[in-house]
């Protein structure tokens, strides 16, 4: 079937793109000696996590239980949570996911690590554990190489958790003096540091810069999207999710009326010198999608010699295509430009 | 249970708080002789179109074919499907939809309405249409009384389809001139005007200041959120949903990481004359939650006195409360500041 007989609006993942991606990103990690580590998080699909496994991943990221437990179910034997795992509700659904699988957390303060501790103790297994650093980002991370040796003091005692190094995301200009630092802060007190965990796709290809560095985080890559394609780390043909669209209105000339808004594109926005609007539309490129509501995207047309009928088809590259993966419960998938099967987005909406 | 219980992050629904906010709304239509006819986009629950219709509405109000249909099983007997339905592809569940409940669907196209009379013609039952006009809001809608005539006089034909009026969002200062408008061309052609159908939270306090408005399509009144407060439709008090989430990270003093990012708020932004950053924080108004990443919530503790630790749980009013269910598989439900239930958000993600 060809994708445009599907309803509308639907997401499409063209595998053959994906695969290009996945192999390309492999390639560049065996060059340099990194083991790469995807974040499920672009396509939540158990599916794509086993190809990025088979290709050579050593294991893959994921940022809540839930999700993990989703992948670890489809046959994930090796999980980082890179994301702080805090409270009592939380050591039950921890202590399943350690049992489960091989599992590291990552995390920047001692009430995380309490946590993560509790939960190991309840599973009665080995976790890992990440100390988070930031590097420029201003988001979570200790500040400092101290702070990060007393954390890792603490999961280098005996017990059932086991410190196994540092991460940072996204990987910034101050990841190799902060790692150097550390590096010979927890030698000093013969705290092995075995894994530096860096991430992010927009400048996945300046990573094996840092020397430090033996593992790559990312997720774009997989889809690519407008963002990751205005920085230079992708094209626009390596673009793997289209969402597919109809007209369905044209109130005025210059306006034209989408069945995808916020619920099917998200809000995300990007910086205006990467683009206009919620998304891009590859057959109307000079078109604008202007505003989104919940249904409606409201395309301006006035830049536009060419404009769309009432009912036609078009393919938009959205902003942000994790975001978009989380929106939808499956995509359309194509090979050589046909519909093969529909996959459920089976860790979509896993927010704990 | 109280709800500090709960795992995080998780929506909280009061329902004491939505009560109240049916029964106002309620009066209000009734005071003024208008038909509700609520939107279901900000619940998406049938628990709560099933109270609506109790306490005295004639019916609902739905975007897309499929989220119609999960009300229609739920026992929704009338609804208005405020969107061109356009394509082949919605032929078939159009038809299913007219079967299972009294259907009117709103258009401002001629496409929209044959695909709207092939769906009557294959479930052998009649639609009705309303004609969607623009009274200021730059989307969908005809621009003209003109328009209007033209397709009210082929909705008006023999055969299965009935026009039934006019409607618009959001109801805005040109309505009560062009609806006078239009109806004096349709009178004149015999064509009866029965429903005008004007919408938005915001300003429905003015309704009645429309003299020829019939009848009120309203979803936000039952939650409310960041934005509808600010318009002055509701307050503080009658924010009905709230997001529960932890602390996980105070990386520095002026800094907290809430576990709410983008996957749990969405990136609904609203004016900065309502606010900063994507949600306010009940126990700390002071913070700003500046940045969201999918997972990330990083707030801006700087103009706090009082600040939270790690681990404590803080609730959010969403700047966009509709775009908060449709993120979510299920709600946390309170009375009396108890959790009695979780109900699944049962049209969550209808998005064809």
């Amino acid at each position: 079937m060809r994708p445009e007989a599907l309803d509308t609006p639907t997401p499409l993942v063209d595998l053959d793109r994906v695969e290009r991606n996945l192999t390309r990103m492999q390639a560049y990690c065996d060059r340099h000696g990194l083991r790469l580590r995807p974040h499920i998080k672009t396509h939540k699909l158990p599916q794509l996590a086993r190809r990025q496994i088979e290709l050579g991943a050593v294991g893959i990221t994921c940022q809540k239980i839930s999700e993990a437990l989703v992948m670890a179910e489809a046959g994930c034997g090796d999980i980082l949570l890179s994301y702080p795992i805090v409270g009592a509700a939380k050591i039950g659904p921890l202590a399943a996911l350690a049992r489960a699988t091989r599992l590291t957390v990552g995390l920047d303060n001692e009430v995380a690590l309490g946590t993560v501790a509790a939960a190991a103790q309840e599973a009665d297994a080995e976790i890992g554990v990440l100390v988070e650093f930031e590097s420029g980002g201003r988001r979570s991370g200790v500040q400092t190489p101290d702070e990060a040796l007393t954390l890792a003091r603490q999961a280098h005692g005996d017990g059932p958790l086991v410190f196994r190094g540092l991460m940072t995301y996204p990987q910034g200009p101050a990841t190799a003096s902060f790692v150097a630092e550390a590096r010979s802060l927890l030698e000093r007190e013969g705290v092995p540091l075995e894994v530096v965990s860096v991430g992010g796709t927009p400048n996945y290809g300046r990573t094996h810069e840092v020397p430090q560095a033996t593992e790559l985080r990312v997720g774009t890559y997989a889809y690519h999207d407008r963002a990751t394609v205005a920085a230079g780390a992708g094209t626009l043909d390596d673009c793997a999710l289209h969402v597919l669209t109809s007209v369905v209105s044209r109130p005025t000339p210059d306006r034209a009326i989408l069945d995808a808004g916020s619920k099917t594109l998200s809000s995300d926005r990007v910086a205006p010198s990467v683009g206009e609007g919620y998304g891009l539309i590859l057959e109307y490129p000079d078109a604008v999608i202007e505003r989104l509501n919940e249904e409606h995207g409201i395309v301006d047309l006035s830049g536009c010699a060419r404009r769309p009928a009432i009912g036609e088809r078009v393919r938009i590259v959205p902003n942000h295509v994790c975001v978009v993966s989380n929106l939808h419960d499956a995509v359309a998938v194509t090979r050589d430009g046909e519909v093969v099967g529909t996959w459920r987005v089976a860790a979509r909406g896993c927010t704990r």
